[in-house]
């Protein structure tokens, strides 16, 4: 065990995409858990692009940070002392700690702690495919859009967490799961590992022509996960009475003001009859079980794979969270700030 | 029986809001029924928002008019002369026979001819509260948002057939029905005449605090005729898992270009977790019949009421379209071109 707590917390604002220099870190004293709580140690850290959103205040729920402020997050973690009648040393939880080594809590809010079952799948993927990113994905398919077997689903970011399980979920249903991701690379792993029946790398010339060739009989479903010019030209595709299950935003999450923005036209969506369904994952949080009855048995079955990108050490944060925004990144980003088993 | 037939045709492309002189009258023959055909004499033409984008080749199904094309729209119409077996001397039709004083038909798909009944109400409500703008309400409010009891439902245009037949049906489904107008006449004719729990008038400083009075448990159904700004500022009001139905864009048919329009931020419906409802009202001619049976037994019992703004003579038909698309008419906007009895 290190002698004191180390945070990564904000230096600056960031104007647009983060810079490792927004970022500062920080030796803290390592805090004491009082009657009622418990000491946990990090092991790994989430990295999700609704931070970016989080940081400057636009995401629901988070107000603007300030400099010298933690930066707030997910991470597996293990408790290493506890005076709380409901989790004991040794436990594995998913706790929202930050960035930072060690966290005290009272156990708060069921949103806030998640005691993992040992038998439940890699410790990681609670962060990702059997974490929040996956129940997103499991909402959005399950509980919004729906498909019916032989509908062709599409969803962007499809090489993450969130878009790569909608698919392999979706593909478990019985649909045709097609994804859209930035890099040749990326389509690999969505066709290869997650089993898609098709991938368009959407920064080729003509990724329209693509994408029409993967869809034969058009598109039923549209998850999407980036908004802007990218929903815009898939409606396009979409047929009447298709789906759209708004999700991420991710193509708006990096914009500075207000007024930077793509806004939408929203005549297609007429035309084409769309259902456009807003999805917000925390809905879901008392579904969780629901969902790991799904996805667990899944993941055991090498049926619902994913993909990490992990950083080694939290003093690489802010690197690794710069990589994911400027969508470098492939597959579900998060750092190891420590071994699994103490 | 005049000796020719008066027509109004395209005399150049409008730009922006529609101006008389965009138009321009002919005299032509008055057509021949051959065998399988009928001629119909026109009593009243409908004037609808729709058909600006349709002139400009905006609006689907419609290509681009040209200088001295006959301009579209829908007519009741009344059968002077048959050589159809299914149409006799005397049957009132609607048709879709352009802005002109004879057309003939050979009954065409039932979309263009429609038969009217002589005792569903009053022969010009087949343009309005019982037509298509009657049609598009009622497939809206119970195809699409099947509001529930105590809900409260706001539409835009409310004065207008679209808006105030969609309130009125809200209101007997057991809504509170809130109607948002552009002038202090249409908001009395929305809560005076048809029956609306309050109306906003959107053009006064400070109408969203207005709105919020009246909506004091929030918006759980938008119907959205207007689309742009005024969509957005709704849909700050929306509670939680909403619903709009988006249903016409006329803040958005004036335009020229096709870059000339309000562009949507979708952070805010998704926030709201709305689900936004595409309605075409071609996709629900088939269901005329239980459309009717709900509404005319409404019409008779004085629960459903219309407005009308007619014009007198297809001479008159420019400046009428030209009032309506700068919002200044009240109502059903319709001309009259000969009498209902022959």
């Amino acid at each position: 065990m290190t002698d004191t707590n180390t945070q990564i917390q904000l230096a600056r604002q960031p104007d647009g995409e983060p810079q490792i220099s927004d970022f500062q870190v920080a030796e803290t004293e390592i805090p004491t858990a009082g009657p009622g709580e418990f000491l946990a140690r990090n092991i790994y850290l989430s990295l999700d692009p609704y931070m970016r959103g989080a940081i400057s205040g636009r995401h629901m729920g988070h107000s603007r940070s300030n400099q010298g402020d933690l930066i707030g997050g997910r991470c597996v973690a293990q408790v290493v002392e506890s005076k709380h009648a409901d989790y004991a040393e040794g436990d594995y939880i998913v706790i929202e700690s930050g960035w930072q080594k060690f966290v005290v809590s009272n156990g708060g809010a069921k949103d806030q702690v998640r005691k993992l079952d040992p038998n439940g799948g890699p410790l990681s993927a609670a962060l990702g495919v059997l974490g929040m990113p996956g129940l997103t994905a499991w909402a959005g398919v399950e509980r919004l859009a729906s498909p019916g077997l032989g509908d062709t689903f599409v969803v962007t970011a499809a090489a993450g967490p969130v878009g790569g399980t909608a698919g392999q979920l979706a593909k478990a249903k019985g649909c045709r799961a097609v994804g859209i991701a930035g890099s040749d690379e990326k389509c690999r792993i969505v066709v290869e590992e997650y089993g898609f029946d098709a991938c368009v790398n959407y920064k080729k010339d003509n990724w329209e022509e693509d994408l029409k060739a993967a869809c034969p009989d058009g598109i039923d479903v549209y998850f999407d996960n980036v908004g802007g010019p990218i929903l815009d030209t898939i409606t396009q595709q979409l047929n009447l009475y298709g789906k759209i299950v708004l999700c991420g935003l991710v193509s708006q999450y990096n914009r500075s003001g207000d007024g930077d923005f793509h806004g939408h036209n929203m005549g297609p969506f007429v035309g084409k009859r769309a259902q456009l369904l807003g999805l917000v994952v925390y809905d879901y949080y008392d579904q969780i079980d629901a969902f790991l009855k799904a996805a667990v048995p899944l993941v055991k079955a090498g049926k619902l794979n994913f993909h990490e990108d992990r950083a080694e050490g939290l003093e690489n944060t802010p690197a690794h969270f710069a990589k994911l925004m400027s969508g470098k990144n492939v597959g579900k980003a998060m750092v190891t700030i420590g071994p699994e088993k103490s």
